[in-house]
């Protein structure tokens, strides 16, 4: 047992907080103002082309893929520090250094089980950063937490699939460059439960793929992002080689894509806790009351300790997760992803709440990151599964060594 | 002892019940729609002043002033349940009956400390729903939470006082229909700590009054109730018959003010605390995961029980400060209005909170009113004395009868 | 609605402040010097005998009987803020005044239910404080917070019935003046799930009555109390009229016997938890840490105001709960009884933690009153229906309402 | 980084793990019974003898001391999962292997700073199993989580110190082989804060200490383990060299001694939890209510996923803690041990709690460890600093780094 990085991992850390700090946290202002001034309301900042052209000239591109041809050949165990970095900045870093979901999943689902043909056509432009993509899984009509409650039919008809149904939060949809979705339905309803969906590549052009509109969470609208995109697939027909994998095994798809997806939350949730800690402690020992600076209160100094106390653990958990998941892989690892999914989000949200209290009015304003990183840790206590899914999952391996 | 309403408050509560019933709820989907609609940014949807001609018209209007000459003469007590119905629908039912903040609080000080020309000028107008008003307290370069900090300063000069100083959250200020702001500044900088401050009618339109910006609030800019503003004051010129009360008496108004004001936002949130647990119980009976209704599931039960009993404890001691404020007085109070204080937001967050839950992503998008009453209950826990605060007023007074 | 107490209610009160302020807190040295010196691990220290008679002679004896022509005619309103006072002193003033439990349950079963020969023979003497009672409900093999579990068989045998079972935490049994347990059993296995059971009165000198062993709480006896006894029940034959109310009712009788029980807990471990307050905050009055006063860290006030916020909404939910008891009855205020349940030991529980916290090592220790009284709350918060089960029981009526 | 054991610490963990299975577990039920039948209230039991003879037999002996000549040679990494393990029967394993508290904490200072006269006679005994030590820090009269408050004065006579002062809360002291305590007191009320106490060593036989009496723990003795006492010490002469140390040193001395002290208490406070999370998860499988296996319920798979989400986290920081101990010494790793001195405590008392709340009335009687386990958790939030110096601790580093 060795809590010390690699030389490896030592200095592509070193390399990705030399840019966060030399590109990304000055540039912070300026996409703030771009957002501002962009003309369409979903349009990336003209600055985020600039820093993804200087995260890949870094070699900081792509680092998520884990032992891959498509990569930089980072194990899970090297990336999680680099990911935790990326989300001291989540609106911008993740994206420069085209790390960002959900098209690290799509991307990661299409390097394991994507044909040639798929490959060439959409894994290459999105490993260079040319489009983006969108993940339909979550729909409006059923509880999804439960995922054999989806509901859009994806049918066979001669040599194309017709998909019909209702999708929502299908992130990063509004954006213009957002090319393709990958798209969960029922292709067998007769099938044993979890062998009923299949996955299919859907290109956003398609007839009958309809933008049905935003949605928001809390105030925001993540536009920079691309927003989250309520969409209508009514008789959307695609060619049957747009399938992904085997017909009817979407499920498995499903666990493979979300692994991985749901540790790279969790450690950029570590960084944002780790930025909402920084700017409290700034903020406390700059300000006074009651004639002393905040700092000196105990009940603020709880806070502060009860906060580094939980992220110390929080990542440690998470690093050892990524190293299961890098030694006996991601379904050995599946106790451990479903832990850190509820320990992650969970201190996030309560250590940029505190981080909120501490600024006062300015928490829950524009003026600080905060209240927007609130809503990000927030969400992911529902996304990907639910806490309550999660939980159950843990309980039920941990039962079943006593049964 | 008699937990059972007075007739008088039962006959008003069933009126109040009515009126959201039959005109508040119904509306809400049309005043979303307007205010997507609406041309300017701040405006008031059109259906607000069909609704306060409805509630006037019903004899719920101006409830919130107790035993006054300008109010229904409900006492504290009697005006608490109808206060809580109106958080049910906290966007439009408390303006729609004039007993929306900031402007009660202003209507309280101006009927309580107003002269007879600051009350014709600018009581009766308010109390007539023809104008709205603010209150320029808390400012962006000190820790407002310790109210000595502010800087803002008031200067007499011949019969003018002259105001320089920058003030944000001035909520309401962004409406055209805002008029007025009371603010606060420092008048006598050697004064004794808490004989240093006065408040002053600054009207809107004065030379030297400019609204800085929006601040937003998790996102939401709070539009149709006229955002928050930051506004800036410099040289700003007002007769000296513009000052409320007396010189430098300033803290003795603000405590009086905000007296009322806390318990009124304590209603409210209880009010909206049983509109997300009713949301959430019909949530849950309508949708299923693993095979049963979600509400079958023991967490979730658990979560609606703990609402529940939260909820009646915290009613309870809101009801108990209002009977206490009207048997004993504001300051007699002062206690349990900071204990309410710290339990209601806390109490309608946590509530909100597993309501969102609940409903999974919907719960944080627009489709559902959650969201929202979060930060409203979550700012609450820093406005109007964060609870750092208000915990450490109840401290010193439990511990200073051991002493 | 009023807050205040009736004059009635205030002059009990105060002659219950005045019983404890002269003689309980001053007999709590003598009790334990006697606890530690008597000549049985399970005897009643004799000062108990003295405190008794003073207490019936001031009029403070059997408060707890509500409208009854057996008890003081207090409603359960008057008679909480007495509970509530001899909960400071848990171990001494229930029993003084005759209002400690299991006694005052049966007594209530009794003067309810009971024949006037099993008045004649129990009621008046547990009245007179002449003898004491257990309960044996409870059972050691199967989980007894699904009171249909409950095995223990009561089988009619001509004119007798005969008994076969196990208990355990007959509360009281060990006291050599226990006389009585009220059992209840299966009597007719086949019957309907709520319909099987029966209570039937047994004499503890009963052939095949056997006290098994005595069990503890954390490292407690509660020997002064009479512990907490394992009993065999081996074909112990009592006559038939021993049978409590009708044949097959007992789950009636349990729960008529539980609504009550469980509020006068409550009520007590108010008093638990204002005693707990007390001694907290005069101890970080009287030390330094960090050259201050302990009550100066603002850690510790956050304590004490928590613990005062919490008090005040627990003390008013049960007050709330007495009163629906009785104007709307036992049944109409089992929600409100189950929420109290869950608050009132969990606040106690929270009160207490603290205040250990606050004394340091005195704190677990003999020296202070604190870790006894957490074993009473913590135990209060399985005993009687685990909060589980309450809670479970608040969340379906809460549900019941929108479905 | 890399978390897998070493070959040597899986080694020695294999072999702890058969020593519990073999030995430990299958005395338990004996140890008991032999406390409870033992001649004296502080007598071992006998089959300690046989079991510390076989664990040394195993190779399993004084595995505490961190290369050191005199112990095993393990490192704290290599040290911690045997500890964990040897939590899991704390009452028996501890010492059974030589490795319980406070003799470990004491044979370190005796290794690290004892003369070879110290050594020859208090360190061999005390490694050989032969005699047991008690630790005299804390004092009735002060708040000791301030150790500046210590106030036993230590004086210089000629050839001798004098002591004079009352000490509690010296484990151990009861059990008739526990031969020497050291004593920390005031050698020159004049210095430096930190730099006035030093630490002697006083057999326990010498005149003028008098063992007072002993203090219980939620009701429980500790009599096997010693008890804690009172200590008085009234002009007790002992020769100077019987300083441990060098004379005003004792800060630094203590500062050394309780590092490793506080984190073996946090390895052993994690297999305590372990063993609740396995006492639970068996005892809901074989248990109903309501129809199905408590197991089934959704609340108790949450507080179980909660439980093993916790302990995950809470040994990871305390393996990392241990591994800077080995590589940057216990001074670097000063805010992590402060850290897990926090946690462990904190999640072992939840865990256990939960545990108790599972088994029902079971959980808080003598026929589980849990009670008992509770009560040395909840002890530890207080003893060797509470929870709230070392959340201070950890805070003020925090924002050092950002003054």
């Amino acid at each position: 047992m060795d809590f010390a990085f690699s030389d490896r991992a030592k200095e592509m850390h070193e390399k990705a907080a030399e840019f966060l700090r030399d590109c990304v946290y000055p540039a912070e202002k300026m996409f703030e103002e771009q957002v501002a001034q962009r003309p369409g309301e979903w349009d990336a900042p003209p600055i985020m082309e600039e820093l993804k052209a200087e995260a890949r000239k870094r070699g900081l591109w792509n680092l998520f893929l884990p032992h891959s041809e498509f990569g930089a050949g980072l194990s899970n165990l090297e990336y999680a520090p680099i990911a935790e970095l990326s989300g001291r900045s989540p609106l911008i870093a993740p994206e420069a250094m085209n790390c960002a979901a959900p098209d690290t999943g799509n991307m990661e689902i299409l390097a394991m089980f994507g044909t040639p043909e798929q490959q060439e056509r959409w894994l290459k432009p999105l490993l260079d950063g040319e489009i983006r993509s969108c993940f339909s899984m979550t729909e409006p009509e059923v509880a999804s937490s439960d995922a054999t409650n989806i509901a859009t039919r994806i049918e066979r008809d001669g040599d194309s699939y017709v998909i019909n149904g209702r999708k929502w939060w299908s992130s990063g949809a509004m954006n213009p460059r957002c090319k393709v979705s990958i798209v969960m339905g029922v292709s067998d309803p007769d099938g044993p439960k979890h062998r009923r969906h299949s996955m299919i590549l859907v290109p956003l052009d398609t007839p009958g793929v309809t933008i049905v509109r935003p949605t928001t969470v809390f105030g925001y609208t993540d536009g920079p992002h691309g927003g989250h995109a309520e969409i209508g697939f009514d008789n959307v027909r695609v060619p049957a080689a747009n399938l992904l994998g085997t017909e009817n095994e979407g499920f498995a798809l499903a666990q493979a894509r979300l692994g991985p997806g749901r540790i790279h939350h969790c450690m950029r949730l570590i960084g944002m806790a780790e930025r909402a800690l920084e700017l409290m402690c700034q903020r406390v020992l700059s300000r006074q009351t009651f004639g002393v600076a905040i700092a000196q209160h105990g009940v603020v100094q709880e806070w502060i300790a009860e906060a580094r106390i939980r992220i110390e653990q929080a990542r440690l958990l998470t690093l050892k997760t990524a190293w299961l998941m890098d030694t006996v892989g991601n379904k050995g690892a599946a106790m451990e992803i479903s832990a850190i999914k509820v320990v992650a989000p969970e201190v996030a949200r309560w250590v940029i709440d505190k981080a909120i209290q501490a600024h006062g009015a300015a928490g829950v304003s524009q003026d600080t990151p905060l209240a927007n990183l609130y809503s990000h840790a927030r969400t992911l206590q529902l996304a990907d599964g639910p806490d309550e899914v999660h939980r159950r999952s843990v309980a039920r391996r941990e039962l079943a060594r006593w049964r």
